[in-house]
Order: C-alpha cells, then sequence, then structure tokens
C-alpha cells in the first residue's frame, strides 16, 4: 500500500507492508488524518522525541515509521478474536494505540504499524468509535488535537471567574480557543504574529484577538481581567494601588524556548499557566519571578480514553466550531510538501491527508 | 539602639535611630528574631532581591537597612491613634507589615523601618497576636518561617493518599516536615547531605532520612509510593509493566539552579512540586520532560495572616513541633558571625538573635 514514510529525517512516498490485524485488532482503510505538529517536531527533533517519549513510543529512528494519529478510519476486516459488533463499512475514530503482548504501541510512532500517512492501518476494536451518520470525515478527523485541547482545559481546573489568555494561535491554540468556547469563561484572549491565525482565532471564538507585536497581550489580559463580568471595574487593592483582578489562566501554546520566561514577566500574583505547547529544547526560567507571583505550572499531555469520547460526541452535536481549523488537503504523495508549508504560519492551520488518493 | 545593619554588603552593629510609632502603631522591644535564609539571600543577592520582590519590599540598598522578621517582642508603648487592648510588657508575634500612608512596608526589608536585628521596632496594633502564657518566647519567634512551611502546604493541595518527599532540610524543610507531620500523610521521605540536618529532620518527624550521595530520594520515594497506606503493594500498571504509585508531592527547599530539573528527572507521571525554595539565579528546565510526565509546579511565597495565627495557636497548642529547629543564640554582635555559620549546613539550622544583649 502507499504511505508517506520518515525515512533518514525526510518525508517520502513509498510503498509499504500491508498491515496485518492480530487478535482483537481491525483492518481499517484511513480516510482522512490530520498533520500534527508533534509529528513536526517527531521529523525535527526525532532524538529528543525519541528519548523523551512516554511509554507506547519507542521508535527506532534508523527504521521507517508512517506517522498520522488523527484519523477518520473505515472498518475493512476484522482479525482473530474480535466480537464484530461494527458492520464492515463503519466509519470509526479511536484512540490511537494498540495494546501488543500487553504493551501499548502507539499508532502513527511506531515501526510496528503504520500511522494515517498509509492507506490502511489496524486498530484495536475495543477502543473503536463509530463516528454518527451525519458528522463529516473531515471534521471526525479533528477529534484527536480537540481531544488534546479538552484535557488541557480539564487540567487548567478553571472556575467561572477565570480570564483566560492564548498565547500562540497554531492549531492546539485554536483548538483550546474551541473548546474555551464551550466552558463560558469570558472573554477569551487569544495573541498571534500571524494574520490568518488571528483571523482563525476569531471564527473559532476568541473575544479580544491581538497581535503581539502591536499590544501586548498581558497588558491587555491585565485590563480585561479588571473588570467582572458584569462589566464592573474591580476595586482597588489597598497593598498595590492597582486594580484587582479576575484569576488568570495563560496556555503557553507556542512550545518554544522563551515563552514560559516571557508569560511569568507578563502574568500577576497567582496567575496558573497550562504549558501545552511541546517545548523540544532546554528553557530558562526565573525561579524568583514565578516565587514572588506565586505562580503555577501545569505541564500537560495527550488525554484519556473518555476525553477523547466526549470529543467526539462534543464535535457530532455541533458544540465544538471545528471547521476553521482545516486548511487545506492533500494526497499521499502531497505530505513532503505539506509539511513543509506547515513550518509557515501565516499560510496554513491544519492539513488534512487522504491517503486513498495519491494527488 | 544597638542594631546589626546590613550596610555595603556587609552586616556590621551600629547604633541606629529610635523607631518612633506613628498612628495606629507600638513601640515593642524585640525579645528574639530568628535568621532567615531570605536574610543571607538579601546579603548576597542584593540586586535581584530588590528586582523581583514583591510590594512592601522597596529598599535601597546603597542605604542601611536593619533586616529581621522572625519575631516575638514585648510592648513598651504605643503611638497615637491606638485602642492599646493589650497591657505594655505582653509578649506578641506580627505578621511583619506596616502600612504607612496606605502602602505595606515590610518590616526587615525596609529603609525606614528597623527589623528584629535591632532592639526595638514599631508594629502596627491591628496586627499584634498575643503570646499565650506558657509559650516561650523563642518557640513564639519561630511563627514565621513555620508559618511559611504551612502556607507551602496549603498550596500542595494534600490529599491522604500522598507520599511526601522533601528535599533539603534546611529551615525551611524542616518546618516542611513539622507541618506535614500534622497531617497524617505517611511516609514523609526527606533527603539532605548534612547528617545535622538529617538528624534534625528525623527529630521534627520524617518516617525517611536520606543521604543523596548514598541512596536517590527519587528511587526511595518510588519504592514507598508503590505501597499502599495499609502496606499492600501496590498493582501493576499495565500500560507499563511497573507498578502503580500513590501520589508524589515533591518539596523544593533548596533553591540552587538545577535541582528542579533533577526532581524532573526523579518524578513520575502525575507529581506535583512545591516551589518553596528561592533560587535567586536563573534556572534551566527541559519543558518536554515535564509535558512527557505531567507535572504541576506551584511556585509559593510566605503566608496570609491568617495562616500566621494559625502557626501561632499551633506551635503554643503543642501539635508543631519546633525546638529542634533552634540550633544557636547570639546578641546583636553576634549576628555577622551568626550570618556565616549559616551558610555551612552542617554547623546550624535556625540561629536566634536577641539583640537586648551585645553578646
Amino acid at each position: 500500500m502507499r504511505a508517506a514514510v520518515m525515512r533518514n529525517s525526510r518525508i517520502v512516498t513509498d510503498d509499504v507492508p500491508e498491515p496485518i490485524p492480530g487478535p482483537g485488532e481491525v483492518l481499517v482503510k484511513t480516510l482522512a488524518c490530520g498533520i500534527c505538529g508533534s509529528d513536526l517536531h517527531a521529523l525535527k527533533h526525532a532524538k529528543q522525541f525519541v528519548e523523551n517519549a512516554p511509554g507506547g513510543m519507542a521508535m527506532d529512528i534508523s527504521r521507517d515509521v508512517v506517522m498520522g494519529h488523527e484519523f477518520c478510519a473505515e472498518i475493512l476486516d476484522y482479525g482473530p478474536q474480535t466480537s464484530r459488533t461494527l458492520p464492515v463499512g463503519t466509519r470509526v475514530c479511536s484512540y490511537p494505540m494498540l495494546f501488543r503482548s500487553g504493551m501499548p504501541v502507539s499508532v502513527g510512532y511506531s515501526n510496528d504499524v503504520p500511522g494515517g500517512y498509509a492507506q490502511r492501518m489496524v486498530l484495536m476494536e475495543q477502543l473503536l468509535l463509530p463516528v454518527r451518520n451525519g458528522l463529516s470525515t473531515e471534521r471526525a478527523a479533528l477529534t484527536e488535537p480537540l481531544a488534546v485541547a479538552l484535557h488541557a482545559i480539564e487540567m487548567a481546573r478553571l472556575q467561572a471567574d477565570d480570564v483566560p489568555l492564548v498565547i500562540g494561535c497554531g492549531p492546539i491554540g485554536l483548538a483550546v480557543i474551541s473548546v474555551l468556547k464551550t466552558r463560558g469563561v469570558h472573554p477569551i484572549i487569544a495573541a498571534d504574529y500571524s494574520p490568518l491565525r488571528r483571523k482563525l482565532a476569531e471564527q473559532l471564538g476568541a473575544d479580544v484577538v491581538l497581535d503581539p507585536s502591536k499590544t501586548s497581550p498581558y497588558t491587555s489580559w491585565r485590563q480585561l481581567a479588571g473588570v467582572s463580568r458584569s462589566g464592573v471595574r474591580l476595586p482597588e487593592n489597598p497593598l498595590t494601588g492597582t486594580n484587582e483582578l479576575r484569576p488568570g489562566v495563560f496556555f503557553e501554546c507556542v512550545g518554544i524556548p522563551g515563552v514560559i520566561d516571557q508569560m511569568m514577566v507578563g502574568a500577576e500574583r497567582g496567575c496558573r499557566f497550562v504549558i501545552v505547547g511541546v517545548c523540544m529544547e532546554p528553557d530558562q526560567i526565573r525561579p524568583l519571578l514565578a516565587i514572588s507571583k506565586e505562580l503555577n505550572l501545569q505541564f500537560v499531555l495527550a488525554y484519556t480514553p473518555d476525553e477523547f469520547a466526549r470529543t467526539l460526541s462534543l464535535i457530532a452535536d455541533g458544540q465544538l466550531i471545528v471547521d476553521p481549523l482545516i486548511t487545506g488537503k492533500v494526497g499521499v504523495a502531497g505530505v513532503a510538501d505539506a509539511f513543509r508549508d506547515l513550518g509557515h504560519p501565516d499560510s496554513h492551520a491544519k492539513i488534512i491527508v487522504e491517503p486513498w488518493r495519491e494527488r
């Protein structure tokens, strides 16, 4: 079958062996698969990625890897020891993991099982979630990145009075905005240097969208957090002579060195940071600054199977706005170019791969 | 009056002007004042300390500062606009802050009001807490560092099943152990290179005390966290093949660069860090490591007035063990040497200054 393969730190299109479903597994046709920023990281920073990856991502990068873990697929056939509840032809999403010999194997970060940049995959029957009639394939394929955002927001311990600030409006920052929109916290403030991404942030529900080269996101946050939900200016704090502020929850969705320190400078006492962006390099912080403001940093990763299933339901019910995220579609031969294009923040947010077509 | 003065980055003994109580203020005689690690930091890293200090610590370090904020004192006289409820001669503790013209002034970090390394201070009548009969002056003087630990533990969001690990058994690490002991979380694990500090950690209630040069605190924590409170070995996690662990709460009580990263390496998924140690220099972390384990970092500072008052009550009621913390006492002329001695972790924990005596 055809696949876009990670080989020698490049993406190449090639024929790869057909996957064979083992016990409890299902053969599926990949209908659509989003390209994730983590895949760009894995290609560029393969060594750090493998060294720090959680269990189940044990890849040997000297061998082929077919990435792709944000997929919607169609059931083709069942392997042994399956109950075959869902008819062949059913469209499904799945938590991107298999268990083989009791050990986890990440779909899309493994030498042994291909991910969604291939025409076919094997998935675990037990993890399959049928895509309800009416939900489009490409929306269903967005379940995975939206589940990342849902999990981040679960970990943020949001309260009604929080004023969220989203730093960086790449696909994950945009997904965070979309999930925040369902939680009734307002105003949602978002910042990105890219005009395209700022436009998408607005479409996804951000109330205030800023260009950091013109307006400090932190100054804007401070002004907006100084006004109550009912529009009343909050009283002055006699200790500081400045206005009381509603609690700040800052989402780091950039993932490059220096952003956390910059957020610490911009924050006020008691702000909580949720670190969703994946910074692959060492980073410098000033603990004294964090201490003087009693900051809280919650680093987050992935999502639970329950969060994944809830995200698919929220998309199917129309509660999560996702369409603006998709800015392009390619066939299997277009993946290498798509990886390159995604390096330019003003050309794309999410590109969907349709590996059943060559171009 | 006599005082130990911070002048040109040194501690010198000199005569300084008598403080005069303003409206709402009280003149007190300093009976005992502990030397705090922050005072050592302020002397050594004055510039960073002043730049990052929260409101109320606006010092000009080119002018004299009399430090000392861990005190027990005796009421000598009342200033104007005071209600004079407590008789002259009453022993008191106080949240170390004044309000002048509506602005906070830190007692012990100010050019305008002397701290507890002077024979007399002024305090705010409204913040005075009488020391109940029977509680010794030196125990009462430990209210402040124990309040720091109480606050850190309030911010830790402790749950019954947590297994705490205290990294560093200086005065603050020891105070954290003492407060943890009142919360019923066990085992309390503590680590320090100094034999004296390890002995004190045991006396204050640590269940397992380790020398990191011989035993990894993280390996020990992992072994102990793999056993339930009732002594049953926890089951294996099918995902990782390792034993399930009770939640880890690691208290950083060292405050030097590199410790947070080392804790991140030693931690397991979902560990919470409470950063109590005050690291004055920039520090490097690896966000990818923190992300892969979904770590939470809570930086903490000081305490609320309510926490301060509760701490004094806990000490007075005998619920907080504090005596082992005190390893020395000096007169006002001994403060410079005491600062030097406190730089050697195997000679002292807390030194109490009694500024009413010269030697």
